[in-house]
């Protein structure tokens, strides 16, 4: 940690700071510069509340030296993690992909659904149980009835299940059905959640907030690291800017600054940051070729008639198509899909 | 609703477009213009899917008239609400001030500081008993002891006490203690909190959240009305943009934007937005000039020791002399504080 | 055109408007709903100034129903734009590359660097000359003399250039020069410098503002095109959102959107976007796979010691190594590279 | 400045980046961490590229001390700057009031407009002669027939002019006839257009860019400085931001933080930022509350028939209203308007 103080910091100030450094268990190494002066401070500050030091008279600003997650860093585990579910692994060298309806509606059509995803490729199949919609008034999900739903197509298909969670009372509901956990990006920095996903034990997909940075998001991953559970997933899905042509914007970036700070594996939903399905196609090959490790993709029968998110949906047919022309495009970074 | 379609749209495409809203009980009006044709739907959409038709083959876009919010807007209800704590009245003439620590730490310094805050003018106490807090290893707060110690605070000084709930497992314990309910920002779109808030009844002050628009913010009130619980108080606490001077960007257009979609009060709260004290006063001012029905403003009695966001608290003293401040303030708007 | 009256609008109010339109050349349609009268307004409002009508009393929206840009967009020209430069044609099935410094520092280094982009598969290199620089004492560029080393450098390689222009007094200058106009991000809306760039027929690189919609890049493109020059190439180079992991956030989706709202050709600029070199080799294969028409990529030989961003240059054999990453890439899109 | 190492860094490589700080001019001082070495470096670095160092092998990062800005910034100047525009003090105790319609349209409604808003107690008038517009297809501006009106509105009520410069070919004309130069929001970091105006001595009206960080507006403010010109007035005239409520995102912080900051007067344009006359006088009256040395305000005879931002504009009549309650509100922050 560095203390800058302001360049009007009398002496006496200076060695304030340095006496509650020293204090608080840390080693300082003032540095007297031609304007400023500034302090290095050496010690574990994890525990540390780093206001304690920066509003003491005479501090200009601190600056922090570590990163402020910890079992989700790249500093501590070199080696990118997998994350099993079964036989499917995610991070490894197969990108896999996730689809599926945004809500569950019926029993037959979802059964369908994931027939036709898994013949196109597809290792999980998606769909909303629980939904949080904007809108009081909008269609809430089937609930339990809708992940029986989902355990019958599992049955059918052998495909993994994904299916969102939204209130910590639901959790272990939930995780008794589900193969994996997902945390919606409305749900990101809602803590509690993400405590009890982490004592699920089950992997968890953890969305991007709408408006999180980078290092929020690894700070929402270390919550549920920290309750024990190591099996994250991150998605990718778009942020909020100023830009109205698409839902949200896809932020690709985030791949190789994920890969760089963090060994968690990272998937993109090209859906959800587009907002309508012409944009799909593009954004999930950008995505492939930007090195995401999976993709979640809607796909709905018929999607004039989805109960939600049908704009941004696939039919299967151009979901098969996809696939295809994502095969090349896995095989340009040395990857299978 | 209007839907446009593009400009390569069939007639028949018109036509199945004509159709499908009819059935769905809709009158349409079909205009006919030089480029493109639109259509005009009327009839009560609200609980329709635009969905349904905006894919419909030849349609480019639809147009809403109508605001996706009811019971919070305007437009429902002319009037002011004015949302009543015991004697204490938030929308009305008088601009209530809400003060006190982020977090709650101790017996002591509370009940301290509300005496303090209530010398000044306060009449409603805050603190946190369950902390939202980024990093899993920070302080998450005393939880029902903190409660506890509220609750003696406002035996010993009569004020009214505002206090946050993160999880709608504890909805009833915080609504057992609180006076108010606060909803933070992070949460602002936890739907089944926003339910469960809406079911108890008590006033709810509603936080914006980091990056939402006033429609999503109004629809979240929309969300506990619909719950049965017309008691909301709106706060603006700043919004997350690409500056980096203050913690987050104070919106103050928000006053006025609020005060015509909406019949809701609305409060600011400073110091969130600024995420340092010393702009704390001059936004306070601003923010009762622009129209602001509240204030509600961190206070604590020793910042550089809080266990919380120290940096933006002020202290009782600097506290006292901004509520001076404020009057001249509040009476060139016509209002007292 | 559609004006959306409010719900308290007289009759009086809605004849007023209607009046005002025909008054102004419009056919109207008045629907009338059971809360709010719109009418629709058919006519060419191209020269129209929307304020007119929409502050009449009663007025609560407009909904233009026309997209502002008309040389620029797709609807009024079906068929992709390819821009000639010679013999180098950006916008067709190849994807061409721009590489080169930042600055222009000198000439050997430019020279050389000119021959080790192009045996790695460049067609044109950049490099600036004239330099807007965030700092006044930042090195500005030198100006017509490395206009003179950029020409030295095409005749070395038979390269085309393109090069920065940020003021509309130099425009005929560089223009004798370069065989591409680039208008920079900050420049974006100096639409002085964009007449000029229009008056002067050179093939123009458009990049988009820093927090420029993708509406208001068309806008600027169709000053350019108004002027007479329909040669404009598009340049995604990232834009301003909260997110600090990157110096700005690319936005891929903007190819697609672009695609389908106009037929100018757009390349992707990973260097600026990123920041830094690391993300370059990702970011380019991403906008490859997204639909990219193009690549501008800094490439310095002696990345710490250029004048001007180095951390996001790359040296010429990682460039190379790129260049061949890119073929397979390029192939999974059906191009070549 | 601070170098941080990144923890893999080897001894070689710290010794390398404190030998280059060494031939570099700099003092340096090494802090060996427990994971991580950081290096402080004391010196001049004004001229410093810092990516001479950023991208040396080991290096992770680095922090700046001192701020960018210097003839701006408060550290250099502790005294606040008044600009003295004749007998008019901008940045004294008192608020100084600009009004007029955004484009200049004839002689006679601008003269008019001049005498109202004189009578209203503004002391200075502003219009559009070059006005940037978004689309090529709107009105450009009357150029210099609209700096000859304002002349005459000069000589028949004695107010001053502020009017925009958009081309650095204008600057002279346009000098010989305003007052007070205004760089445009568009123009922000138009850095030749800067220096021109640095060196035309006019005092200079410096709107904040669309999308501009305080810092970067100072760093604007430093080229019209370093180019011999200290009469600068910031304008804060909202940013952009996902809220779509407003046109802009009025930052009210922007006023406290530039007077930490910067010893420059900094003033306030409601009418820009709302982008509507409704929210014109609660934001008017926030920003004097929150401190700013002026207002600029759009005041148009005829809104629904101006030529540009009519929406925004304010009647006469409206206008000395809004005066008026200015008064009080003035008078509780102790200053006159």
């Amino acid at each position: 940690m560095i203390i800058i103080m302001n360049k009007d910091a009398t002496r006496e100030q200076i060695d304030n700071v340095e006496h509650k450094l020293s204090e608080l268990g840390f080693k300082t190494h003032p540095i007297f510069g031609e304007v400023k002066t500034v302090i290095g401070a050496i010690g574990d500050k994890r525990h540390l509340n780093p206001q304690l030091i920066s509003i003491m008279p005479g501090v200009e600003n601190i600056v922090p030296i570590m990163k402020p997650f910890k079992l989700a860093s790249r500093e501590l585990k070199q080696i990118s993690s997998i994350v099993e579910i079964g036989d499917v692994k995610i991070g490894g060298n197969e990108i896999v992909v996730m689809a599926g309806p945004c809500a569950i509606e019926n029993e037959s059509n979802f059964v369908e659904t994931a027939i036709r995803v898994k013949e196109a490729g597809a290792k999980i199949i998606r769909g909303g149980a629980f939904k949080p919609r904007t809108s009081p008034y909008a269609f809430q999900g089937l609930e339990e009835d809708g992940l029986k739903i989902m355990a019958s197509a599992r049955e059918a298909t052998g495909l993994k299940l994904v299916t969102e969670v939204v209130d910590t009372r639901d959790v272990e509901l939930v995780a008794s059905y589900a193969d994996i956990l997902q945390i919606g990006a409305r749900n990101m920095q809602n803590f509690r959640l993400l405590q009890e996903a982490g004592l699920s034990k089950k992997p968890v997909l953890l969305k991007r907030g709408l408006a999180a940075t980078i290092e929020e998001w690894l700070m929402a991953a270390e919550y549920i690291m920290a309750a024990g559970n190591p099996n994250i997933i991150l998605c990718e899905r778009g942020i909020r800017t100023y830009e109205t042509a698409t839902r949200n914007t896809l932020d690709l970036s985030a791949i190789p600054v994920i890969k760089e700070l963090s060994h968690l594996p990272i998937i993109v939903d090209p859906s959800h940051a587009a907002g309508t399905w012409k944009y799909v196609g593009p954004l999930a090959k950008g995505a492939v070729a930007t090195g995401a490790d999976g993709l979640i993709i809607e796909v709905h029968l018929d999607p004039p008639n989805a109960f939600s998110d049908g704009p941004q949906s696939l039919r299967p047919d151009k979901f098969a198509e996809l696939m295809n022309e994502l095969k090349p495009m896995a095989s340009a970074v040395g990857r299978i899909i």
